[in-house]
């Protein structure tokens, strides 16, 4: 390697070197995305105020200032805490119209949570490809493929190989990359799918100036501990319709609706998705510097761009021109002719202390998900062995 | 009325001032049930460890200490800990082996998660009636009908009359009163029924000094906001078999089970019903004063029971002599000839800030729930429309 080469050869010890290079002051263990309250102490006074005031559980004032902050910050009209994301999920697809023995279509490359909540409805998911420029699904060979797929009848777009409703297309922005929305609106508006959102990843992500999570009919946000803020668990329903968003809430809160306050009365099987207040409060008190959160998130990202722009062989995801991106997880991508030597590096990053992650097997790989229907899976299946994951903690900055 | 009488007649006035009497000191508002950590320090201190360290979220110490906690006091040899009760009823069943179509033996008189749960297993919920003496499920009166509409199969019991597999029996503890266990335990023994205990409201009741939620093939209990205690949300699974424990924490944890510990591998569709470590620091607190909890609301229970000893049409509900009772929340049940004025009477007391509340209305009588095939339900009807839970916070004393 010469200083004057401009470029550094691929390297195991490079990778390394670089990321530690790209977070001064981090000898020790570097995790991949923890929380940090110690800039922040609303967390622990309004945590505090729940325990003092004993109003910790299901009812209490820190549920709906987070609702509102949440929607405030979307521009949702309406936001609907529940327990965590995967149970925000489930009920978006219920609420979309997804139903037994439907398909639902989603990108292959996502975290399992997002098949999981068509299999609760007993929806079948459908695996598609995603846009190696996006990392979300690839709005152009989708439509190409509902071209050859997908039939209109009286009740919605069906895929006429399996006779099967395809009851919603459900967008995951990788990592907090936002899809091409603009796009995938297109695709389903001219084959008249319902668009649920799995904004899971992508909170204080927008996509020309737009939230992440507010172009579908609904869409959810995770508050899960590795996420850009958490509750500890925690996640929200978004949505536009004021008659979703009560239903929503109304399911989520075991539907009880007796005429006097007191009465045990419930008019639908629904669900307990409540968010105790105590998480809630939690969650109030990270969004107050969600703004700061997304500026250092930024910033590392950054770091790692300039750290890592003379390496060969790797690149780090920069956001595309439409996006401003909360660059949840930073990724390092492997050239193809690397990709056999990602797990090498992931195994070196993490005895190295670096608590480095590939991205999830693909929905497809997975025994349970299997024989789920797909279209041809080229991107996803060689992103798969190329994507690192590095420590993006927003207080790393 | 006299003073020399012995008894004063039933009147709402009377209900009011009795119940205030049992109640010195609380001048205002008392709610039915509410966390109280004024008498509990470390409730703050674990919690603010969750904020210091940033483990507030799905991993963390508190998680397995609450579970071990759990499985030492109840004498359960697992306890899994889960985001709330519903959920950990909904993953029980499901471990037990319902399935699509089965029907679930349940008592009418229970909380609607009872029904939901076996809704989500897509089972059909089956009502039978429950016993004046436990509020529980009547032990002869199964077996009886039991009798009658049972066969056997290869698969299990089968209800001859909708052809349908009984797959298990799900026993509730009323109000914390535990049911005849040694009788129900003979019913299913004799029917091959699988049991599953709904032990949502009887943390700290025991039956014959076997702690209620250990009878079954699983148990489940809850930390709700409104319970003996709580993590905020919060649940567990009770089981003695290991292999049904670790699946429960399979699957409740999304079933991730790569070889290395970076890998998001999953094998099977699964839930997540984690709890945060936040809720289970509460959690911790509260089970080191859960002696003391008792103690106080066993007291609570004992003023009721003698400042209403003379007051005509009216009994607080007592202990069976096999139970020994946390007493979640007292009972006033009132006379069959009084049953009419069950809701002026409810209204009166709060509008008096006595914040009671009527029993459930039963699950038959829900629209969802209607069409469920059901036993005759004579005890549950006439008890539905005559009981009354009466404020008891430990902090009442």
């Amino acid at each position: 390697m010469s200083e004057h080469s401009g470029t550094r050869p691929f390297g195991i010890e490079t990778v390394i070197e670089t990321t530690r290079a790209s977070l001064p002051g981090y000898t020790g263990v570097v995790p991949l995305h923890t929380p940090d309250y110690s800039a922040n102490p609303a967390a622990w006074s309004y945590v505090k105020q729940c325990i003092d005031t004993g109003w910790v559980s299901s009812a209490g004032a820190f549920v709906d200032r987070f609702e509102q902050m949440l929607a405030e910050y979307t521009g949702s009209p309406h936001a609907v805490a529940v327990v965590n994301g995967t149970a925000a999920l489930h009920v978006a697809l219920e609420l979309a119209g997804v139903r037994d023995g439907d398909e639902v279509l989603m990108p292959a490359l996502t975290f399992v949570a997002t098949a999981n909540a068509a299999r609760y409805c007993r929806a079948i998911p459908h695996f598609v490809d995603i846009d190696e420029r996006t990392l979300g699904v690839d709005a152009e060979r989708l439509g190409d493929y509902l071209k050859q797929i997908a039939e209109q009848s009286g009740d919605g777009p069906v895929n006429r190989q399996t006779g099967r409703r395809l009851a919603a297309l459900v967008p995951m922005h990788t990592f907090g990359q936002p899809c091409d929305m603009e796009a995938l609106a297109v695709v389903c508006e001219r084959f008249r799918l319902t668009m649920v959102e799995d904004a899971a990843e992508s909170l204080g992500t927008f996509y020309k100036k737009q939230h992440t999570g507010t172009f579908g009919k609904l869409g959810i946000l995770s508050f899960n501990g590795n996420k850009t803020i958490t509750c500890g668990g925690g996640g929200a329903i978004l949505t536009a319709d004021p008659d979703l968003a009560q239903t929503a809430k109304h399911v989520t809160t075991t539907a009880k609706c007796g005429k006097a306050a007191w009465e045990y009365y419930h008019d639908v099987t629904a669900y307990n998705h409540r968010l105790p207040n105590l998480n809630a409060a939690l969650g109030c008190a990270e969004m107050e510097r969600l703004d700061q959160v997304i500026q250092a998130k930024r910033a590392i990202a950054e770091r790692y761009i300039q750290a890592f722009a003379d390496i060969e062989g790797v690149t780090i995801y920069r956001e595309q021109p439409f996006a401003r991106s909360n660059y949840w997880l930073n990724i390092l991508m492997l050239d193809p002719e690397h990709a056999g030597r990602r797990d090498d590096l992931i195994n070196a990053m993490n005895e190295a202390k670096l608590l480095v992650r590939p991205v999830w097997n693909p929905m497809h790989t997975l025994p349970m998900h299997a024989d789920c229907p797909r279209m041809e899976l080229p991107i996803t299946e060689s992103l798969a062995q190329r994507i690192i994951n590095l420590p993006s903690s927003p207080h790393l900055l």
